[in-house]
C-alpha cells in the first residue's frame, strides 16, 4: 500500500497519483494528453452528465449535436475568436488518400459550427430565445503540460449557446446560468467564486466573461467554467438576424456556458485526502460499497445479507456494488478508500445474525444500521455525508483567501489573495507581475473575505472606481 | 400540408422527406454527409442509447471511452483491417501550424485504438472475459450518397469489444450479444434476420461476421448492426495475452457488437407511413402529446385540466409534452402525427367538464379516457399501440421474403430471395450477379419463411452442404 504525497506541499504530485491509484483514468494510450475513461472513471463522468443535463435542462435548454469538423472557411469568419484559437486545433486535410478541398478544424469549442446554422434557424422573434447546448468532446492541441481531467487534449465538454432578442435578455440568460451552476456546484460540494475576468483575459471574442474559479493547492485556482456574454461579436460575422414584433431586423444578442471534465478534477483536488479520492454521493461511481466477511465459522449467512443489502438498496434507486472478491476484507477497505466510495457497509457473521451492518463513510464515521430499517438509515448516512464533506470543503474554501492591504503583502501572500483595484489595465498587469500569476477579476456580487472596501488601488493608490479583486497563480 | 412520395415505389424519396418533416435531422451544415441533430432528433437518440445501453449492461458488459484519434503506427497492425477502411479514413496532420510526426486517423471503428492497451489490461485468466462497450462518434469518409442516420460521414456508434479465454467462450459471447439485440429490438418493434456474411464479405479482420438484416422498400435490405468472432486475428498483431490457469501462455479470442443511429432510420423505414414518421413508445421523443383546445367559450377549464394530465404523466415517469402553441387544433394535430407521437390527448371544454380526454394514437385508433384513471388508461392506450405496431411490421417482414426455386424466380422476383445454396463461393457469385446484388449470407437458426429445405443448390445443382440463404440488393 503505497502512501500517496503530500496534498499540501505537493498538490499535483499527490492529484496525479489520485487519479491513477483510483484507476479512474488510463494515461497510457498512444497519443499525449488523450487519455482512456475506465469504466471506474466513465461512471463519475456519466453521473456528472447527469447533474449538468438535469440543471440546465431545468431552465429549459434543449439538446443538439453538432458536427465534430468544422470547415476553415467557417472557422475563420470572426477574428478574434480564430486568432484565440488557431495555434491549437488538430487539422483534417485528408480523406482516404484524397486531399480535402477545404481543410477541417476538429472543434476546439462549438461556435463556429453552430452559428452558421443558427442563421438558418433564427427567423424571427418568435424563435427567440432559443437556448441549446451539447455535451461532446473537443479537441486542443496543447503544448501545456497535459494532466488528467485538468488539461487534456480531448475534452469532455459541456457547452450552451442561446440567442436573444437583446443586451438585457442575454445578460438574464447570463444570470440564469450562473444560478444553475449554484445547483450543479452543491451536488458536486464544490466551494466556488464567480469572477469578472479583466479584458486582457476574457474569451476570444466575448463582451465580457465570468469564470468559475475555485482554490487548489496553495495559493493556485483552477477555472473549472464559464459564461459569456457575446452581445452581437459573433451574430454580425455569422449573420445571426431575426424580424422583431415591429417588423425590423435586429441581430441576436448571443451567450454561452462551459463546463467540462475539469468538474471531475476539482471533486478529486477539492475533496481527496491522504487516503485518495473521496467523492460527494451524486458523483460517486458507486454509493455504496457492500462488503461480506466470510469466515470458517461463518457459513453463508453474511453472503446472504450483503446480497439481500445490495438488492434492496438497487431498488431504491442507489448505486450499490457487492466486492465478493476472494480477497482479505481489510486489502478490500483499503481498495475502495482510494477509489472514493462514500459509505462501505461490512456484514460479518455477528452482523448478520443480529441483522444489522456496520457502516463507515469515507470521512471516517462509524454507525450501526438495522436492516429492518436498511433503506432509510443508509439514506441518514449518505445525506450526513455529504454535509459534512461540504462543511470540510466550506472551511477550507475559506482559509484559502487572504486579505492583501500592500504590494509587500500582495508578494509574500501563500493565499489567493483579495485586494483593492482600480481598474486599470496598467494596474492589473502591476498586480500580476508582483504575484508571478493572473489577475482572476472582480467577484460577482460579495467577494469570499467580508471585509471593508479600502479606500485606494493597491498599485496606484488612486480612489476611483476602487473595487475587490482576486489574484492567484492558475493552476 | 405537402403529401409525401409514395414508400412503396419512392422508398427513399419517402424516407428522406419523413426525416425532414418530422425534423429530426438537419442537413444544412456545411460538410456533406455531417448532420446536425436537432433537439427533436436527439430525444430519439438519447432514447436509443439508453435502451442500448439497458440491454448491453444487462449482461455485464461496462462502459468506457477510448480517445478519437488513433496513431498510424497502431492503425496499420492488423493488415486486411488497415486495408478495409484505408480508403474511408479521416487523416489529422497538423496540430496548430505543425506537421505532426505521426499522422493520426479519426476512428473509422476502435480495435486499433483499444486493442494495444487491452494488451496492457488483460494479464491473466482472472481478468477474463472482459466485457467493454462504447458510445462514440466515428468517422467515415464516404464515397456513396450519404443519407441521414442510413449513411453518414460522422456516425453515432455503438461498439462493444470483449476478450475470451478461447474460442468458445467467445462463440458464447457472440450468442449472448444476438440475445441482448433482441431485447433491443424489441424496444425498437423490429422484425430482423440474423444472418453470417459469406466469407467474402465478412468484416475486415474477422474470423466470421453475422448481421442483423431488415427488409426495407422493395426487395432491398439494411443491415442494422452485426456481431463478429475475431479468433485470435487481433489478439496477435496486438499481443493480448494472458497467463492461463495452467501457467501457459495464450492468446485471448475476442468478438465485437456494432450498432449505430442507423437503427433509428431503420425505425424510421420500418414505421414510418403515408403520414410521416411513426415511433415505438420506448424510442419516441415524446410517449404523449396533450392538445388543450380553447374556444371564446371554453374558458381556462381545458388549459388547467391539460396542465394536470401533463405533470401526473410527468410523474408517472413518462414523456409528456403540453402543445400550448397560438395555433389551430388541426395544424397541431397534422404537426404531430408527421413527428410520429404514439399518443395524443386532447382536452377541449366538453373533456374537460367530463373530466376525460380524447385519445388518439398514431395509427388512428380513438378512446376516451377518464381522468380519474389517466394512468392506466393512458398506460393501456400506449401498450396497445405498441402491440399494434409491432403486429404491423411483422405482418410486412413476413411479406417481404419469397422463396426462389430456379434461377428465373431469383431474378424476377421483387422480394428478398430465400433459396438453396450449396455454399460455394462461385455458385454464391452467380446468385449476386443474377440479382445484381448480394448472398446477404445464411440464416442463423430458422429461415424467415418456413418450407422443405430443397435437395439442390439453386445455382449448381449439387446436393452435399446446401443450406438456406437469403439474397437481395442492399440499401
Amino acid at each position: 500500500m503505497a502512501t500517496l504525497p503530500d496534498k499540501r506541499t505537493d498538490f499535483i504530485e499527490w492529484y496525479l497519483a489520485v487519479v491513477e491509484t483510483a484507476e479512474l483514468s488510463d494515461k497510457r494510450y498512444p497519443v499525449k494528453g488523450m487519455n482512456i475513461w475506465t469504466p471506474y472513471g466513465f461512471r463519475a463522468r456519466r453521473n456528472l452528465d447527469r447533474i449538468l443535463i438535469r440543471e440546465i435542462e431545468a431552465t429549459g435548454s434543449e439538446a443538439v449535436e453538432f458536427p465534430a469538423l468544422i470547415p476553415q472557411t467557417e472557422f475563420a469568419k470572426e477574428k478574434e475568436h480564430i486568432q484565440g484559437f488557431d495555434a491549437q486545433v488538430y487539422w483534417v486535410t485528408k480523406g482516404g488518400s484524397t486531399d480535402l478541398d477545404v481543410p477541417l478544424v476538429l472543434r476546439p469549442t462549438s461556435e463556429t459550427a453552430m452559428y452558421p446554422v443558427f442563421a438558418v434557424w433564427v427567423r424571427s422573434h418568435r424563435d427567440l430565445p432559443m437556448n441549446l447546448y451539447q455535451i461532446v468532446n473537443t479537441f486542443r492541441y496543447e503544448t501545456k503540460t497535459t494532466r488528467p481531467f485538468i488539461r487534456v487534449r480531448e475534452i469532455h465538454f459541456f457547452e450552451e449557446h442561446t440567442c436573444q432578442v437583446d443586451e438585457d435578455a442575454a445578460t438574464a440568460r447570463v444570470r440564469s446560468n450562473l444560478d444553475a451552476f449554484g445547483r450543479m456546484a452543491a451536488a458536486f460540494g464544490l466551494p466556488y467564486v464567480a469572477v469578472r475576468r479583466p479584458e486582457w483575459d476574457k474569451f476570444a471574442g466575448a463582451y465580457y466573461s465570468i469564470a468559475l474559479d475555485i482554490p487548489v493547492g496553495a495559493a493556485r485556482t483552477l477555472q473549472i467554467g464559464s459564461v459569456h456574454h457575446y452581445r452581437e461579436n459573433f451574430s454580425r460575422p455569422y449573420e445571426i438576424r431575426y424580424e422583431a414584433a415591429d417588423g425590423g431586423s435586429r441581430y441576436a444578442h448571443q451567450t454561452t456556458f462551459g463546463l467540462s471534465e475539469r468538474l471531475l478534477g476539482a471533486v478529486l483536488a477539492v475533496h481527496g485526502d491522504a487516503k485518495g479520492a473521496v467523492f460527494p454521493r451524486e458523483v460517486a461511481p458507486y454509493e455504496v460499497v457492500v462488503v461480506p466477511i466470510l469466515s470458517a465459522t461463518s457459513g453463508d449467512a453474511p453472503m446472504r445479507a450483503a446480497t439481500e443489502i445490495v438488492e434492496r438498496l438497487t431498488r431504491q434507486g442507489l448505486r450499490v456494488h457487492l466486492d465478493d472478491r476472494d480477497d482479505r476484507p481489510g486489502a478490500k477497505y483499503y481498495y475502495w478508500e482510494t477509489r472514493g466510495v462514500p459509505l462501505r457497509l461490512d456484514v460479518g457473521a455477528r452482523e448478520s445474525s443480529a441483522r444489522t451492518a456496520s457502516a463507515t463513510d469515507r470521512l471516517g464515521t462509524r454507525r450501526t444500521v438495522s436492516l429492518d430499517a436498511l433503506e432509510t438509515e443508509v439514506e441518514g448516512a449518505l445525506t450526513a455525508f455529504d454535509q459534512a464533506l461540504l462543511a470540510k470543503a466550506r472551511h477550507e474554501f475559506a482559509a484559502s483567501f487572504e486579505l492583501a492591504s500592500t504590494l509587500d503583502q500582495l508578494k509574500e501572500s501563500q493565499h489567493v489573495r483579495q485586494l483593492a483595484w482600480c481598474g486599470s489595465e496598467a494596474c492589473g498587469h502591476a498586480i500580476e507581475h508582483a504575484i508571478d500569476g493572473s489577475l482572476l477579476g472582480v467577484p460577482e456580487g460579495p467577494p469570499p473575505l467580508d471585509a471593508p472596501l479600502p479606500a485606494e488601488c493597491i498599485v496606484c493608490g488612486q480612489r476611483p472606481g476602487v473595487r475587490w479583486a482576486l489574484a492567484a497563480r492558475p493552476l
